[in-house]
C-alpha cells in the first residue's frame, strides 16, 4: 500500500500575482487548516504579526469539516468577512454556533449568498467572480433540517477567472447531479467533485458506520448514476478532480486497483499543495 | 533567532506499560490534536479502523486551545467519557456547546469533577489518581461568568502515580498561586505550569491585543510575584516545566536571554513529544 496523508478539504482562490503575496478568499475552513497555512507559504506572508494572506471565507455549508478551521482563525486582528447561505449561518449561530463565539473573538461580517443573483466578488480579491448553486446534499447533522434538507442546505461554488471567463467548479458535498449543476459542469474548465466515496456500502462494510453514502449526502464515484459516470460524459478537455475524499476511500491507496482505473478514466485524484491554474 | 514550531497545549497521561500500547487519559483537546496523535505511535495503536489507545478525557476549563480538539475525535466508535467540573460543562453545552454538538456524533459521557472530594481515577487507566484544585483565572470569552469568575471555571489537575504517591501538577491557566495549590505545587515531583506570557504587557507591546496577561488569567514569568519567582522557591529536585506558552512569549527564541534566563534557573521550557515520568 502507497498513501500519502491528506489534510480535511478546503482551497484557497486568489486572482492576483500568487508570487507577489496576493490576497486570497478560503473557501471552507478545514480542521487542519493551521497546518494547512504552514505548509503554504503564499498564505502567509508574514508582513506583521499574526499575519495571513486570506482576506475572506466562503463556506459551501455548516459542516464541522468545513467550519472547525475558523476556531483557529479567531485571532484576525479584523472581523472576517464570511459568505455562506443563510441556511449555513443559521446552523452557525444554532446547533453549533461558531460564528457567535468568534463575536467574542475577531468578529464576523456576514455576507449572504443568495442563489439566481449576480454572482459575486471579494473586495480585495479582484479578477474572480464567485456564483453559488444549490445542489442536493444534507445539512450538518446539527441542523433542524438535517432529515429533510432545504435549498441552502449546501452548495457548489462556480469561480470564475474574469478575464478570461473560464470557470472551475468546487463541490467537496454532492448528492446528486440536477441540471443547473450538470450545464455548469459542462462549461467549466476543471471541475472538483465529491469524491468522498468509493461505493455507497463502503463505511458499513468496513464497519465504521451504519450509514450508506447517499444516505449523507454524497454521490458514491461507481454503480449506476455514481460520478465516474458522469465525469465520463464531460469533454475530454476538462480538468477532473476528486476531492473531500474519506480515509475509507481505496482510492487513496495510490497502488489500489480503485486508484488506477480512475487515473485510465482521466479523473485525478486531489493532494494537498495541488494548484490549479484557470 | 532559533525557534521549534509547537503545537498547542495538551498532555496524555497513562499508568500502565506504555511500549504495551497501554490505554491513555487525555487532558484537554488542543486544535492541534489530528498532528499530536500522528506524531506519537504510543497514541495511535492502529488495533482497529479509528481506533486511538485515548480512552477519556479531562478538561480543565471551556477554552477554545484545550476543547476544539473535541470535533477532530467525533468519529470515535463510543461516547467519549469526558470529565470536567459543572461550570465548564455549562459554558460547552451553552455559550459554546461543543458537547451538545458531539451528542449528534460519538456521544459524550459525562463525569463532574467536584472539589474537595476524593481523588478520581479513569477506569481503563489503572494507576493514576487525579485531583482538581480550583484555580484563580478567566472562564472562556462566551462564558457568562467572564468577568466574574466562579470556582471551578479553571482547575489545576494533580496527577499521582497511586504506587508511589508521586504526583505532577497540571495548570496551563493559572491568574495566581494561592495557598492550595501552593502546597500541591511543594510536594509535586513535577509542576507543569502556565508559561503563556513573560511579561504582564507583552500583548500590548507587540500590538496583537489591548489586554495584559493577568486581565485573561494568567500570571506572567516576570515581575514581582511573577511565576519564576514562585518557582525559585520551589525545592530544587522539583521538575518545573512551562507549559502553554503563546506565540509572542521570548523564551520560544532558543537563542534568547528570556530562554538563557529560564534554563539559569533550573526552569525547562516544554517541547512536543516531551515525556515526563513519575
Amino acid at each position: 500500500m502507497r498513501a500519502q496523508a491528506r489534510t480535511q478539504s478546503s482551497i484557497a482562490v486568489t486572482g492576483g500575482n500568487v508570487a507577489g503575496g496576493g490576497s486570497w478568499v478560503l473557501v471552507n475552513a478545514s480542521p487542519d487548516i493551521l497546518s494547512q497555512l504552514r505548509a503554504n507559504p503564499d498564505l502567509q506572508p508574514g508582513r506583521q504579526v499574526r499575519d495571513s494572506a486570506l482576506v475572506a471565507i466562503i463556506l459551501v455549508d455548516a459542516q464541522v469539516d468545513h467550519t472547525t478551521g475558523l476556531y483557529m482563525l479567531r485571532e484576525a486582528v479584523r472581523p472576517w468577512p464570511i459568505w455562506c447561505t443563510d441556511r449555513t449561518q443559521a446552523d452557525l449561530t444554532r446547533g453549533n454556533p461558531i460564528l457567535s463565539v468568534l463575536s467574542h473573538y475577531c468578529g464576523v461580517e456576514h455576507h449572504r449568498i443568495d442563489f439566481g443573483s449576480a454572482a459575486f466578488a471579494v473586495d480585495a480579491v479582484p479578477g474572480v467572480r464567485f456564483r453559488a448553486l444549490p445542489v442536493a446534499g444534507k445539512p450538518a447533522p446539527y441542523s433542524p433540517s438535517r432529515d429533510s434538507p432545504i435549498s441552502g442546505d449546501n452548495i457548489a461554488l462556480l469561480i470564475e477567472d474574469a478575464q478570461s471567463g473560464r470557470t472551475a467548479l468546487y463541490a467537496p458535498g454532492l448528492g446528486a447531479i440536477d441540471d443547473q449543476l450538470w450545464d455548469a459542469m459542462q462549461s467549466a474548465a476543471c471541475v472538483m467533485v465529491d469524491g468522498t466515496f468509493w461505493t455507497d456500502d463502503e463505511m458499513i462494510r468496513l464497519g465504521v458506520s451504519r450509514k450508506y453514502a447517499r444516505d449523507i449526502g454524497h454521490l458514491p464515484q461507481t454503480g449506476t448514476g455514481g460520478m465516474l459516470e458522469w465525469l465520463g460524459r464531460l469533454p475530454s478537455a476538462t480538468r477532473k478532480i476528486l476531492i473531500h475524499i474519506n480515509n475509507t476511500n481505496p482510492i487513496l491507496n495510490e497502488s489500489s486497483a480503485e486508484a488506477t482505473e480512475v487515473g485510465r478514466r482521466g479523473v485525478e485524484i486531489a493532494w494537498d499543495g495541488m494548484e490549479i491554474e484557470l
